[in-house]
Order: structure tokens, then C-alpha cells, then sequence
């Protein structure tokens, strides 16, 4: 979002599960990311940093216009960082992947397999709605697209989705990925994971 | 929130267990609460009903004037409808009442431990909030107060809350108890659940 709205940023690392009281300090949950803003604005919660740079920077604006655009913008994101979060991305990169790098010991297969299914379940929706929209939302491209590209792009780094299952959302993914502002995520990388070949691939 | 804003409406009952089409097909996501305008608009997911809220009708704002004050009210909203939702409320609600409710079975001893753990905790953090600010998210009412306060008035109407674990916490409670928006939460009942003596108490 913020390389959509053509704001300059840097990136900075937090191990979340090592606690660390400055980091705490800044934001009580303990959660990523945290915002900094050069003015020492601190901004912590994903969805509190996108309703923050909607309103602190306007143009290029990502939540809609009319009230029921904006309800169904931040419907999806909620639903994207609540119940596709909490069934799949918890479970395929929670349990399967983080837990590890955490050093928390191994996955529970039964988690794994709860989110294959609800992969496999929310891929056809998303495609539902790549299918009958232009973007997720609507007509315009919105923060929702943001919210469901931060978790596929997270699963597809690890090699876990098979966009066999669905063309339709395939088709939205790759508009997705061909946007400027997705270069420096598809850039991106984590140290001892290698990504498939086709993660960066435009024409997937 | 509505009565806060001086919004009249009527309350519905949804099972969500049971699952409804219609209901359904009002929100995906099958979650409580949504709200339907005269207007025919459907908003669903209470963190999206109350920025919808505050926008629709914006005397009486309940987000706070500046960024930095909007940045606070949404951070604990989050905190609150997340970390606490997750900790305390699922575990003390969902699993020791809802679950009977719902004719799942019996709860887990290991979450209602984990919730009634968590509930000091917070407690704490909601008594060091209560001590530093007028209200929580600071020198204004916000949604925050009543994202605290719909927690924990589901816990309070269950016999769960040990006030004597934060004096300042309590006091704070006691004055969102008082406040004219919150007489219809606190007259709401329901069937098959007595709740404590101090419930409706103003003075506690």
C-alpha cells in the first residue's frame, strides 16, 4: 500500500516471538507491522496503518467512495485478516513454517490439513469475486486487493497454492503482481527459504 | 455505539450455529453483528459497522479529531475485538457458555484457564489505561470505551469478572454503565441466564 500511494519507506526486520520490550514499547500487542512515520508518529496494526495512510494521505485513495463501496473495502479486508488469516495463513504459515523458524517445535498435521481445505474453499470465492468484478471490491482497484494479495503472496513464497484450482483468481493474482508497487514485495526475501520458479513470474 | 449517537434501531436475534442462508447472504462471513439501514445497506462486522458509523453520521464522533488520536482509538479497538476477543472472551464466552448454547458439548478446563489468566492481565492493562486517561484511547469518549465495554459487559452479565482485581478498571466500567447509551445493555437479557446481583448496579 504504501508503494501504491508512491510513499518512499524503509523495512526493517522484527522477530516477533523475541519480545523485545523497545518493540513492545511501541506497539502493546506485539503484532507486525508497525508504522513510523518521520515525524515520530508511531502506527501499530496492519488495518490501523491502512485506514491511517487513507486518511493522512487522501490521494490515491484505496478505501472507496461512496459509503457502500467503503463498507464492502473494509468487509473484505476484515474478513481477509480475520477469518482467511485465522483458517488459512495461521495454519499454512503459522504452524507449517513460522513455528519453526520460531524455534516452537513441529507442526500440527491436523492444522495443516484444516488449511489446505480452507484454501481450496476460499480460492473459489476469491475467484467468485475476480469473476464478477473488476477488482475484489468493485470497479476500482482497493486496500482489499492489498489484504488479499499480503496473504496469497505470503502462502505462494512458500510454495503452497495451486492456482490450478481457481483461473479466475489466478487471472486477478497475476494483475496484481504486474502492478509497480508489487515489485519490491515479489523482490523480497527471507533468508534459507528459496520461493518457486514461478513466484515472480508475471506470467505465471 | 447507535445509542450513543442517538440512532434509533431494533434488535434482531441471529443464531449464527445454525447458519442461515439469508443470513448468509447478508454477511459471508456468518459473523454477529450486522446491520441493515432503511436505506436497504447491509453492514457487516461490528468494526466495520462503527467506522461506517462515524462516517454516515458524524456528530457525535466516536474516532477522535486527530490522526494521532484516531491512530489510538483504532489500535485498541483492534486490541480489544483481537488479542482480547481471542484470549479472554472466546475462552470465558465462547467456550464455557456459547459452546453449551450452541449444543457443541462440554468446554475445555485448559481455555477457561487460559481465559481467566489472560482476564487479569488485561484487567491490569485496562485499570493502567483507566488511571492515565479519562477514557481509554484518551481525554475523549471513543469507540474504544465501548469496544472494551461490549466485552466486558458479555463477561460481567456471566458472573466472570472479579472487579476487585482493578479498582481503577472498575471505575471506569462504572461510569460507562452510567452513561444513557448503555441503559438498553444493560436491561437486554437473556433466556436461561441470570445474571449477577451487581449487573445493573451503577454504583458496584
Amino acid at each position: 500500500m504504501l508503494a501504491e500511494k508512491r510513499l518512499p519507506f524503509d523495512l526493517r526486520v522484527e522477530k516477533v516471538w523475541e519480545r523485545r520490550p523497545e518493540y513492545l514499547e511501541m506497539n502493546p500487542a506485539g503484532t507486525v507491522p508497525t508504522l513510523e512515520e518521520d515525524n515520530g508518529l508511531i502506527i501499530p496494526d496492519s488495518a490501523v496503518i491502512c485506514e491511517y495512510l487513507d486518511e493522512a494521505y487522501p490521494d490515491q485513495g484505496l478505501l472507496g467512495r461512496t459509503l457502500a463501496e467503503r463498507i464492502e473495502v473494509r468487509r473484505l479486508c476484515a474478513w481477509f485478516d480475520g477469518r482467511f488469516a485465522h483458517e488459512v495463513t495461521n495454519n499454512l504459515y503459522g504452524e507449517k513454517h513460522l513455528r519453526r523458524m520460531a524455534g516452537r517445535g513441529n507442526p500440527e498435521p491436523a492444522a495443516i490439513r484444516t488449511g489446505y481445505t480452507a484454501l481450496r474453499y476460499h480460492l473459489d470465492y476469491i475467484g467468485w469475486l475476480a469473476e464478477n468484478r473488476k477488482w475484489l471490491a468493485g470497479s476500482m482497484l482497493s486496500q482489499a486487493d492489498f489484504a488479499a494479495a499480503a496473504h496469497l503472496s505470503t502462502l505462494d513464497f512458500l510454495g503452497e497454492i495451486d492456482w490450478s484450482i481457481s483461473p479466475a483468481a489466478k487471472d486477478w493474482y497475476a494483475r496484481i503482481k504486474s502492478r509497480p508497487s508489487f515489485r519490491g514485495v515479489l523482490a523480497d526475501r527471507v533468508a534459507g527459504v528459496t520461493p518457486p520458479a514461478h513466484y515472480t513470474d508475471l506470467d505465471f
